[in-house]
């Protein structure tokens, strides 16, 4: 019989995880079961929740407090193969109920055939850039609320000048007169083709999909029309289904970069809400993005390390589909990009916003001091040790300073 | 010039609320402002965000902790008028900063002037039923996984003939072979014509819209032709903005029941994610729910009885659309009637699943003492001095007990 397993992170004072564990497995699928005459146990059986383990965290003793960790098992048969329908199942009355955390969510391999994970994915993308061997490089624009296109194109192609692979939206850039949705993709266009012809660097633009939600399909579909490279999506302002269609759409056939705006409200706390491991991370890929961006842990809005390592594996480990790109944001400078390699791997995105445009030879120099950080870590040597042509790579760090991180053997 | 008002609660053992309201204001608006050349002000002061006040909480300093709440002014200019934009510029990065809490929105009339409400509201409910005096009676199906359309309809029928205005399906039951969507409202449909034929008392059922979220206007519009009076719908599992197009769809033109279902992920912690009062409340009102559930404050998995009632005022107090019917649920029995009037008023809805299928005769007795409670309450008549023929009252009050509500005087 096909399952999916939810792990459940409880607190409480005085509680009894195993009677708890067996009030949802029984509360969340067939209502009740001992009392039960035979012949329905029988017809119910395929349907019924099962515990599958109650593990208590003896950490949480130290503080006075009783938390557990409840694994259920639910019949895929109880629910259609959709996100709504599984988080309804597995979370739904469940979220009202007292401190209780959904960490995780293991699908069987039948229920997984229903998902499709990222169309491009990190092999795709990096077939995109061409860029094989090192960590993508991406920024932000800033400050453009209010501008005009002029000022978009030209910090475009300040960015692409720098060597960035990747330049997102703002994710509060939204439907305006000023830069209109068509107009930025045809005019980021023309420009990153120039940039492209006058240095060979090749810089893809991820336009901010927006508007509402049944308009979404066709928006992206004329994104695609017009040639856009990818879409940036605030998946949690909208759904993660609604992610889903859009990378089942052939007719779309981009790639998407989900954002986390909203997410925090989700799981932030730790002990109420859904795990950043499961939402920014697991289905996230399972929907479909192919890159996901969640907070750093190096910033000032940072996650805990583990936290953000967690997302990072969650969206590269194996599994039934193509990996998704971790994209660690916030916080982010040239010299902790030996940290960044550390901690996140080749197979990641260096995003910077600050740390490109605040340079002091603005978003150009602020890219190409990414890229002297990123080279020197490739080759193993410390950015300290950075040769002299790498201005603006010491310029960052005179500004920024740098993290050493010590060089492993074997 | 319009804006939307956000209020967030802000907690921090030491932080500046004063410069963090700053912050907020221009990092999610214009990005920076001191430091601007004169004309770029000039270009962009009407999309920079406006600190409206601080204001420092006192009952934290006890816990020596500091919290705040802050109003910060969003010009509209900034975003397209939809939930999604609204959500991504209040709460969109800023969900992620730390210990914050976004705890309610004031919508410009301009703003207002893009959501619907209601379609149908609460007069226009009572209208269906014909119910203009007392409190609508609600209950649940229950235990219906596995089961076949038999079951189903029995069920249905025995609510029915208990006088209960209003039965909702369980918002597990999906998309299934034994009892699938459209079968459920025709064959829903008949029982309930057979009843209302037999005994003159009209019940509406609420089927459960399911599925992928595109698919669902579609499907919507068929349960419409086929004579469905409701849609039950998971409005957390897929997103606000699509509760709101399925509200829009004249060819859908059904009332609208919000179940919480996952809103606890969002809600439940004090300290981070977005308030009851603004999602079950304000936000589900203004994108279209007629009846919008939330955890009473009484029952096992409970509200805070503040919370519970700031809900129920967000969805009937004076604004610019129709008023949607409070639906406080869990642990209700009918012993608590005149609580629910005093808590809830006449224009709520009184909904239970144990309370009427536990009745010791079935859900049509449950049903009936119900209508029984709530009709003594409305003659302010203690529960206590029912009546010799209130046989099912009495029974439920045997089983579970009643609470006395003072009479008011004047």
């Amino acid at each position: 019989m096909s399952e999916i397993i939810a792990a459940y992170l409880i607190h409480g004072e005085k509680h009894n995880p195993e009677k708890k564990a067996e009030e949802i497995a029984l509360g969340l699928t067939v209502g009740s079961w001992t009392h039960l005459p035979d012949l329905e146990k029988q017809q119910l059986a395929k349907h019924k929740g099962r515990v599958v383990s109650v593990e208590s965290i003896p950490a949480a003793e130290e503080r006075n407090e009783t938390a557990s960790i409840l694994k259920i098992a639910y019949p895929t048969v109880n629910f259609s193969p959709d996100l709504p329908a599984i988080l309804t199942t597995v979370f739904g009355k469940l979220s009202l109920d007292g401190k209780i955390k959904l960490i995780d969510l293991q699908f069987s391999n039948e229920l997984k055939s229903f998902f499709p994970g990222p169309r491009f994915g990190i092999k795709g993308l990096r077939e995109k850039l061409n860029v094989y061997d090192r960590p993508l490089l991406m920024s932000i624009f800033k400050g453009v609320l209010g501008k005009h296109m002029d000022f978009l194109t030209l910090q475009l192609r300040e960015q692409a000048l720098g060597g960035i692979d990747l330049v997102k939206d703002d994710e509060i850039l939204f439907e305006n007169s000023l830069t209109p949705f068509e107009a930025r993709i045809t005019e980021g266009k023309k420009v990153l083709r120039q940039v492209y012809e006058e240095t060979g660097h090749r810089t893809l633009y991820a336009v901010n999909l927006t508007g509402r939600s049944f308009d979404l399909k066709d928006k992206a579909r004329k994104a695609s029309s017009l040639g856009a490279d990818l879409l940036l999506f605030n998946v949690f302002s909208y759904g993660l289904d609604v992610l889903q269609a859009l990378r089942e759409d052939d007719e779309i056939g981009l790639p998407i970069m989900a954002h986390p705006a909203v997410s925090g409200a989700l799981s932030a706390s730790s002990v109420y809400g859904i795990s950043y491991h499961l939402l920014l991370g697991k289905l996230l890929r399972y929907a479909g993005a192919d890159l996901s961006l969640f907070p750093s842990p190096y910033g000032s809005v940072a996650l805990e390390k583990t936290q953000a390592l967690s997302i990072g594996s969650a969206l590269t480990e194996e599994d039934f589909c193509k990996r998704t790109f971790p994209v660690p944001s916030a916080g982010i400078h040239p010299g902790l990009v030996p940290l960044l390699f550390e901690d996140f791997g080749i197979d990641s995105v260096i995003n910077a916003g600050g740390g490109v445009h605040g340079h002091p030879d603005g978003a150009r120099g602020g890219g190409l001091a990414f890229r002297q950080a990123i080279d020197l870590t490739l080759k193993g040597v410390s950015l300290a040790d950075a040769p002299s042509n790498f201005a603006e790579l010491k310029r960052a760090i005179d500004l920024w300073g740098y993290k050493e991180v010590a060089v492993k053997n074997g």
